[in-house]
């Protein structure tokens, strides 16, 4: 990745029925990466060597050619890594509604990240008042919401992340059960085995590797396991071996990967439900916000050492 | 295993609210083997060293202390592996009310793998006509009749197993549209780009190990892979390592684990499916007979290298 400088017109070409956008925010997101892979995850778009980068984002309207969109709205959906875009009026998912609330907001718990959490916790995960669930990467841009939502739905809830910080933010601030850091866990089968003794109902996945392995000798029959993400073997070459898959048989659990992509028709529901508890304090959001579209490689690779505490967002420009 | 020779009184114990089984066919499934590992599937039951192994079979009633059965029933679910069993009532899982059928089918075709195959298929895979199928170890108890149920759904089927004969199965006697002999085929993932250009809709899990590995490189979108079994693991005592799953992400693929007992309620529209096919011939079922309990730990231990072809029955008695 690297910085390139430009000028540009601030105006839509003549007859364009393009929307002229300045980006805000925009979204660091662990599936950047994958789609960086030749030939891998195609389906969920690709990136064009030398073009700036795509992803989501919130963005104002300068200009508009499509009737849907006009000047000043805010808006969030795709959008590219630059100051100024011009972009497709299908590439803008929603206009943004509500401003009582963080704009940044709607590059994560209002967000995709936020409608992936509600849709693999309430819908792939089909939750029960007083079931067990775990979630990797915890306090991440998902997992975060995914522990308070299972909280709000009467589960006993455990995280684990990568650090002491990251593990006093689950207990201390999102209100999980308890946390634990991986790295400082020789053996992760006995440290599950320490904190689910009945095991596992629901596991929300977003690490893959070691603990989904370590996971499946922990779930318990017709337990769930929605796969979100497997942000631990985005950057190997080696891939680790999953050898617990049996597990799933004798268990009869069910592993289903979903994307936010297929479950935008819930986005008026889903703000339904999340608008009244962010206003009402009972759930929250951690951001990691940096600033400046030059600092912008730096915050997209620093999410797959776990740099970041919290959504990764950075900041283009306020308004 | 061991052959142990004993006299017993064939006569129910005073009082007793068991029942006593003349055991005819016996089954030889691949979970078994599971669990004979100390710890492992226990959810499945588990043998006792130095008592008889259990398991599926069709017996007759020689004397019942339970209401619900009588001398001179025919009848199949759990039993021993003898020649004649006490059992608790609950052992048995239903009478046998058509005999028009040979009586071994109720181990196999009208029996647990019958259901295996149908709510895998059915219930769990969610078959759409014209979606692909695929089946591995496709000629034995379960995939022979997943194929001929896919075609019946209208789905295009190709199965894998492991010689020319069983693959020559597939193709002449179960109307697979294709199959393959998987010892043939040194790359897996190109073999199944060779008979799938467009992916694979729906896979029927029997094997796990490289299969499952070259599977999930070409699953399509919203794919489903019900899991039935990994007999390729069984025996191992290192295991493959799976590591293509994060496909499922991308290409939102439900795995699922299942079990025939979970669906015996089933079983009534189960047999009102099947039986008219089995009778017009529209659904064939090829058994493999041997006879005699002294061959009974052959003909199991046959399962785990592929040695049996079609349903591996064991014949204790005829009658």
């Amino acid at each position: 990745m690297k910085i390139v400088e430009g000028t540009i017109t601030l105006k839509l070409p003549e007859g364009s029925k393009e929307v002229l956008l300045k980006n805000l925010y925009l979204s660091c997101d662990p599936y950047m990466r994958l789609i960086m892979t030749k030939g891998s995850a195609s389906d969920l778009g690709a990136f064009t060597p030398s073009s700036p980068l795509t992803g989501y984002g919130v963005s104002k309207v300068l200009e508009s050619g499509h009737s849907d969109y006009k000047k000043d709205d805010l808006v969030w959906g795709f959008t590219k890594w630059e100051e100024y875009s011009l972009v497709s009026s299908t590439q803008i998912l929603f206009k943004i509604e509500h401003t009582d609330v963080p704009l940044s907001y709607y590059t994560g718990i209002l967000g995709m990240p936020g409608v992936t959490a509600y849709v693999g916790f309430f819908e792939i995960g089909s939750p029960k008042k007083g079931e067990n669930v775990f979630i990797s990467a915890a306090s991440g841009a998902v997992g975060q919401l995914v522990g308070q939502f299972a909280k709000l739905t009467g589960c006993y809830v455990v995280g684990s992340a990568g650090s002491k910080e990251k593990v006093d933010l689950l207990k201390n601030k999102f209100g999980f059960d308890d946390a634990f850091n991986y790295k400082e866990e020789p053996d992760l089968d006995a440290a599950l085995k320490r904190y689910f003794p009945e095991g596992i109902d629901i596991y929300f996945e977003n690490v893959g590797g070691k603990t989904l392995d370590a996971v499946l000798l922990n779930m318990r029959v017709h337990g769930r396991i929605p796969v979100c993400g497997m942000i631990s073997q985005y950057n190997l070459t080696q891939l680790d071996g999953i050898t617990n898959l049996a597990n799933i048989i004798f268990k009869r659990v069910r592993m289903e990967g979903f994307l936010a992509n297929d479950f935008y028709h819930l986005y008026p529901k889903f703000l339904e439900f999340l608008l009244p508890h962010i206003r009402e304090g009972k759930v929250v959001y951690v951001e990691d916000i940096v600033e400046g579209l030059e600092n912008g490689p730096t915050a997209l690779v620093g999410l797959f050492s776990g740099r970041n505490v919290g959504k990764q967002v950075l900041v283009v420009a306020r308004e």
